[in-house]
């Protein structure tokens, strides 16, 4: 049976087409430029990968090319093979405790949830058009990035702001990655042999979100209102003193768009060190003795091991701390200079174990008072088996 | 030896005068709606509260009739008895990283810093006019708000944002309450019979703000660039999303100024309870069984508890956990719900100590990892224990 996974930006399309009964993924592509001049798609499968540009004026033309090519390079024998699809869509709001299927109520309400979402809910919806057009009779998910962190309980998602911007508002905390925690909680429960654990995970990539989980729950996570909240990340602040807005607003002449806008995409690792958004860079200016990118790893790891602490405690304690994404996974100095920051609360990790990258493995330290993995994420496989459950008990 | 501690507001001025020898407070008063329609004044003193409406068009006026009365009440015989004022300044940005004698310079860089503290560094500096009018000759000290936290090293005062906010426009965390910090962190030093010690205090009052000390130094406090940031306070929102500021601009009309207005005056615990600002209006509503009362009190306790695990993580371990300031020093059952969600850190209190109020008393409970006790704070006494020192210095 196979399933697929899309991922639809406002001038993009990412899917991953899964043999569900072994979990591996038979082909997956990435068409770019969607809507734009010069528009390309990239198609891996087989341990090939084919690149073409195609005139794609819109996502509808995108997933015609998709699918067409899917035929063509036989990598399945006809559409019929699809059986589901699920779709990412960044915003359920508090509606959406679970993946569901795509009804036309279901649309209405990502659309109704873009005041919130402005730039992803908006795209996502394109791609989901635009396979329901090409595949009018295959069944449809919707998984959301903030269902995971809907268990939160109100006095962890609540701002101590007026109560009726809730209210009226929606303004909340809603917690994204979701997808990602979920899949890797799943994984720890596995691993431990148990459901019943406390664990912290690490989800540190250009974007990062950090969450406390229990038994398989969100009990806390790092994003917010928005995903501009929580760590230090590749260009974005984090929670900051709000003060500072209406502050940069007057003395730079900006409205305050514009400055959420240099928050969201100057800031960060970018913002500090000057030269880089990518860990990578910061590491290469490390290296070369450049102050600033000292500077953007350390105010880094702070931020994250701050979080860490929080969750600790409030977890009563952490069974299990998991690294994930691209630096969760791969950045092994990085990963070893959170833990030494742990020592305070009985955290260690064995250095030798610690070298490796991108596989789930153990690397905890002797005595350390919680086991430390690598857990390396899957968004798009957790889409398709959410996508297969959901079609199954619908 | 008699020194004074001035606070002077925008339209109210605050003084104490202490006899230096037995650090007693001879007199103090407070002058309220100077400048405005109604003015008055209460002076303390000898176990005797006095009350007087009188005109005072400006603060220069309500400095003449404070030192009249001083004179007339017999408090003291003549005002060369003065030998010192100590002036609560709000802003010392980072020039300024301990109390100063008052020279034109620092009356210049004072009003340059307005920029940073608009409500209160203009409001500062009228105090100081019109003491300095009335005695020319008696040497004036700024003890800022901003001082003690100057210590914090760049990975802990910067935010992630882009680099030149902090060196064109100066946006960086500064923390506040400084002067209460100092005086706490002394007491620590005393009651430890150490100076060499880490310590989280607790700064719990309308507002509130904590800080990390090591050795009488500030590492890390949670007010930011302005005091609206770090915990839940009365009617202040702590650090949150700034995504939630454009958003909530255009759902409610009103200007970026308008926004941090409501986030500094009807947020925290008002915004959470709709009932008050006063964490005994929120007692009284817990008893009543007001859910949002609960609520507010749950997310402040949370935003507490939050910052001192990440502090014990910081400073690498805690010796002592110090409560001061309005509820700190009186909500009995407050502290103990803190301390009860610190039980994974291994820091706890004995129930039955825990139960007075005011006084600089211990409450460690059995093998707790770190002491815990109440410590007055007296930020007048602070300053003028400053304002002695520095004029003794200079």
């Amino acid at each position: 049976m196979k399933i697929m996974s899309v991922n639809a930006g406002s001038s993009s399309l990412k899917f991953s087409l899964f043999e569900m009964d072994t979990k591996e993924v038979i082909a997956s592509g990435y068409f770019e430029r969607v809507t734009l001049e010069g528009s390309f798609y990239t198609i891996k499968y087989h341990g090939e990968k084919i690149r073409e540009e195609v005139e794609m004026p819109d996502h509808t033309t995108a997933v015609e090319v998709m699918l067409d090519r899917l035929v063509k390079l036989e990598i399945i024998k006809s559409l019929d093979e699809i059986e589901g699809v699920g779709h990412r869509v960044v915003h359920g709001s508090d509606l959406y405790k679970e993946s569901v299927l795509i009804t036309d109520k279901v649309l209405e309400n990502i659309d109704r949830f873009k005041s919130l979402a402005p730039l992803h809910n908006p795209a996502n919806l394109l791609g989901i058009y635009a396979i329901q057009k090409a595949l009018p009779n295959v069944p449809m998910v919707a998984v959301f990035d903030t269902a995971f962190h809907q268990t939160m309980s109100q006095e962890r998602f609540l701002y101590p702001v007026p109560y009726d911007w809730y209210t009226k508002y929606g303004v909340r905390k809603y917690g994204f990655h979701g997808t990602s925690h979920q899949y890797v909680s799943k994984k720890i429960a596995e691993v431990l042999g148990t459901n019943t654990y406390k664990a912290i995970i690490c989800h540190i990539g250009s974007g990062g979100s950090i969450s406390a989980v229990r038994d398989g729950k969100c009990i806390d996570t790092t994003m917010g209102f928005t995903p501009l909240a929580g760590i230090v990340m590749g260009t974005r602040s984090g929670d900051i003193d709000p003060s500072i807005i209406p502050y940069v607003m007057e003395q730079e002449g900006l409205n305050a768009k514009e400055v959420i806008d240099e928050l969201n995409k100057k800031s960060g690792l970018l913002g500090i060190s000057g030269v880089g958004s990518d860990h990578r860079d910061i590491e290469e200016g490390m290296k070369n003795g450049n102050e600033r990118c000292v500077l953007a790893n350390e105010m880094l790891i702070n931020s994250i091991v701050k979080y860490i602490a929080e969750y600790y405690v409030e977890l009563g304690g952490c069974d299990l701390l998991a690294f994930t994404a691209g630096l969760g996974e791969n950045a092994i100095d990085f990963r070893a200079q959170i833990v030494e920051k742990l020592r305070p609360l009985g955290i260690t990790i064995d250095q030798e174990k610690n070298n490796f990258r991108g596989e789930l493995r153990e690397m905890t330290g002797e005595n350390s008072t919680a086991r430390v993995f690598v857990i390396p994420t899957d968004e798009e496989l957790m889409i398709a088996l959410d996508t297969l459950r959901v079609i199954e008990n619908s």
